[in-house]
């Protein structure tokens, strides 16, 4: 299968070269984070890109423990997760599907409050843990897509959420960084790890079936 | 591209015919849980599947509110995230790392040292939260690859942890299941979501260029 190829290819890419991944390609990696699946379908989070012009760049360098990713990745996708979920935004998304399938918003009114019920009980920590984890799926579904395309990757979690925030999401309390994804072309000659063997755990270690 | 194609293709199935996943296909899915990269390279859950014979089926319908994929779906795939680790964990994946690169033990002190200074300052409950995001990316991964073999899926967080724990993962105190796959074949004649048009927020809404 030439997915399988295309996931064996793809490695957390440590070093990037130069070459800026082109707008009809990324647009494709993009679609593929909004046809993401998420926890009652409410794609409880939001996604900065930044391009390397970017000026924030700089300050983020320091907040992500100075991974040369930050500065080098063509593009950096930050994933900023809900912290809380107001009634607008159930509402919100209430009135996107009464459009999209031309349901009358009265026969929402079950769905609505079971979503109402959910996520009144959840404290600030809750919701975040709960948002963060549907940004892990959109992250899976872009690195994939990303790979098809022989575009390079790096999920990256080893940084100081308070730093990034108040870089990338100042001003906005809703907003959390939950992980950030750099995206670009591997600099095979710099980076130590593109020659490396894929380390992982045999299939009958990590899969078992009952 | 194809990969948007499959994905606009695929959606969160609530009926499955009775039609079996084949083996060898369910195996592409499999390897590509295997590919998927985690925080450290640690993998830090595991996955059961149980196919249709399971006699196990019948008692996780409760435990999952009695949703029809856990009586239908060809397959079903338990994530089961890690709430601890252990020094064996972290020796174990220092000798992958050796024999598969053939690094000496050596080397890899640093590296063992920063896991274990990571991992040693959490508490269950993070361990666990961490744990299963990674599972989350995994889930992405397979529903894409499900995706591109048409092959349908369905990400389910609904249910009853303790009870599901209680049937799956009894007398074995690390293991906690974080999301369920469903995996099969849609049976659109029963599935009134089967032919309704997907629900997603426009790209401009979802995605911001700083």
């Amino acid at each position: 299968m030439e997915i399988i190829d295309d996931l064996k290819w793809r490695y957390a890419t440590k070093r990037y070269s130069d070459e800026i991944v082109k707008d009809e390609i990324l647009d494709i990696i993009l679609d593929s984070i909004v046809l993401t699946p998420t926890s009652l379908g409410l794609q409880a989070y939001e996604v900065l890109v930044l391009d390397k012009s970017s000026s924030l760049r700089e300050s983020l360098l320091t907040a992500c423990s100075n991974q040369p990713q930050i500065k080098e990745a063509s593009h950096l996708l930050f994933f900023n997760a809900w912290k809380s979920v107001s009634t607008e935004n159930i509402s919100e998304y209430m009135n996107r599907i009464s459009l999209t399938r031309g349901t009358p918003l009265e026969k929402l009114e079950g769905f609505k409050s079971n979503i109402e019920k959910f996520t009144g009980g959840m404290s600030e920590q809750d919701v975040f843990s709960w948002s963060s984890m549907q940004t892990y799926i959109a992250l899976g579904i872009a690195m994939t897509t990303a790979a098809t395309l022989k575009v390079d990757t790096t999920p990256m979690e080893g940084f100081n959420r308070k730093a990034v925030d108040a870089i990338i999401n100042k001003d906005n309390e809703k907003l959390s960084c939950s992980v950030i994804l750099a995206v670009g072309y591997r600099d095979s000659e710099n980076d130590f790890l593109s020659n490396l063997a894929k380390v992982r755990k045999l299939k009958n270690e990590l899969i078992s079936f009952g």
